[in-house]
């Protein structure tokens, strides 16, 4: 079973990463780029009947800094 | 105007952070998982009426290394 998991940083977070993309795209020509934020997906192949809490757990226990970050689950 | 771009490594490709990931949750306990990508999401905030050209145009030129990842654009 296929579940997707989208790996934010939280709003307000200091994005250096998501800066320095949007600087660079400034740099090859690209204009109108008023904002970049940049974070993980993660694609998990996992057994079926594995639960949304499972996929949860995981999350708080390994797959995001729940202090800065917020994730999305998308099951199967 | 949003967009969202996601970059996975190409099937076939290695992804030793996926594996790094599948190998810290099985230490954590969690069973039954298979396998794990890890790719980017990439959210990018731009002027109203940019084409999906342009977007394409940034993910081959900056957002993705197009030799091992591909890519996916979600306009607005």
């Amino acid at each position: 079973m296929k579940v997707r998991v989208d790996v934010m940083l939280k709003n307000g977070v200091l994005d250096p990463q998501g800066e320095a993309v949007r600087h660079a795209l400034g740099n090859l020509g690209f204009e109108g780029v008023e904002g970049v934020r940049q974070g993980k997906v993660i694609e998990l192949d996992v057994a079926e009947g594995t639960s949304e809490d499972t996929i949860r757990d995981m999350c708080e226990k390994l797959l995001a800094n729940t202090v800065i970050e917020s994730y999305q689950v998308h099951m199967g």
